[in-house]
């Protein structure tokens, strides 16, 4: 399935997207409000091939996050070792974690905002992973996949300034308002052959910055999980962004090409749809 | 107001302490399962005030935390001198912030899990401080300081190899299973007459390890909200942990007295209450 939540902030529909462009709508079977577990996502699956769903609007209507609001957002830092290398940073020996407050996620084509006072806003094309039950200590990559319930893109919005250079850990540089847009749909991981065989792409203002695939992550989705559950609990309906491969504003020559009010970013994985965001001022 | 919540996790129910001991009950005009803003506060005063609530049972009930589940808890690292003296860090020039999941948060007294492989679990009494209403850019400490709802006793259990000997940030350490015990009340701040002027202590098995005041915080509370939201939007019901004072394990000398499964901690902070929760394993 490919499920879609459109509708204004907080008020969203969810339904499912057929090959032919229709969105059947799930009201009712899906709560578009809440996490879903694989027995949601089950009876949305039921729903559908019992046939007789009405269809849902949504020329014109906003899209909003695939995901209903998570309660976690777990991020994996240099998970590919040619971003790790722009970055100047060593290959992490173990994956690298930070957070990313739920209330930076929002819709794939709402406005960006640009911190103020932020001189160094940048972008991040991400994998995102969104767990269907929980996972606490499990004891293998293969346990790790089976928690996935699917795949959405996510935009790992970045101000480098206060990453960095504000002392601390990263929090600061990733959790500013907007800053993770996600979709435009949840992809069902049963319709994605190879999670590990996806190209990743990023756009700026119609140029190419981000050309990657997830072939080349240094830590593998399942390990991903295994690793984090170890250390904390994961809900169903929480996501993890997976990293990013090179070709950031902070890897390139001076003078970097930070994201500024007006610029359009584009953000594409193979078989999970694109987003396109306008960055505004905060 | 001293609000608490009672009963079983996910069913608790909210009510209002009197000075005699009485719990005076809210169900109806507070939701014990959201976030309070000022206004849902304002409503529970004029319930009291009106009379004719009926008593809520809280003899050997379960106590939850009084904070229902916030949708975000940020951390402040190294806010007081002695503390980061004995850690050996550098007093930071601006506030450290860092992350714990809210699904960390639990009742005052439930068993707090020492992790699996966990050599070095730690203990930190803090000043948890909530808010009342949104906070985004804020110009002034004065603002900052009147967003607050009220405050409560946090204990930002942490565990030191997974903080600083595994990679990247500390939230590896900060996000393990049932680390932030909150309680036993939700003290509102017009019940607080100087929350720069609170004793706070922590005990292990009865012996005082921390015995500090929020006088010594380096960065104040309305100076915390007013630099926090300049990088990120905070919500009525989040949470904020300031930092802890000296007299952690860490700081200690060899062999440092790590917490182990069956200890007692006890966390008290003048006109909030007292928790006490014993250690178990997860």
């Amino acid at each position: 399935m490919k499920l879609l939540r459109v509708g204004e902030p907080g008020a969203e529909r969810v339904g499912a997207l057929q090959e032919d462009g229709r969105l059947l709508d799930l009201t009712g079977v899906l709560d578009a409000g809440r996490a879903w577990t694989f027995a949601d996502l089950d009876a949305a699956r039921a729903a559908i091939a019992a046939g007789g769903l009405p269809e849902l609007a949504h020329e014109g209507v906003r899209t909003g996050s695939p995901v209903p609001r998570p309660a976690a957002v777990i991020c994996i830092g240099l998970n590919y070792r040619d971003h790790a290398e722009e970055t100047g940073a060593a290959i992490p020996a173990e994956p690298i974690i930070f957070m990313k407050m739920p209330s930076t996620v929002i819709g794939p084509n709402d406005t960006v905002l640009v911190p103020r006072g932020s001189e160094k806003t940048d972008y991040e094309v991400e994998l995102g992973v969104v767990l269907g039950k929980q996972a606490r200590y499990l004891d293998s990559a293969e346990e790790g996949l089976a928690a996935v319930a699917g795949y959405v893109v996510s935009h790992d919005v970045s101000e480098r300034e206060f990453q960095l250079e504000r002392g601390g850990t990263w929090d600061k540089g990733k959790n500013c308002e907007t800053f993770n847009p996600l979709g435009p749909w949840f992809v069902t991981a049963d319709e994605v052959a190879d999670p590990h065989q996806l190209g990743l792409r990023l756009w700026v203002n119609g140029e190419l910055r981000q050309d990657g695939s997830t072939s080349n992550l240094i830590f593998g989705i399942g390990e991903v999980i295994r690793y984090l559950s170890q250390f904390l609990v994961l809900e169903a309906g929480d996501v993890i962004n997976t990293g990013t491969p090179a070709g950031v504003a902070l890897g390139m020559a001076d003078p970097k090409p930070y994201l500024r009010p007006g610029d359009v970013v584009e953000v594409e994985i193979d078989g999970l749809g694109r987003m396109r965001h306008e960055m505004g001022a905060a």
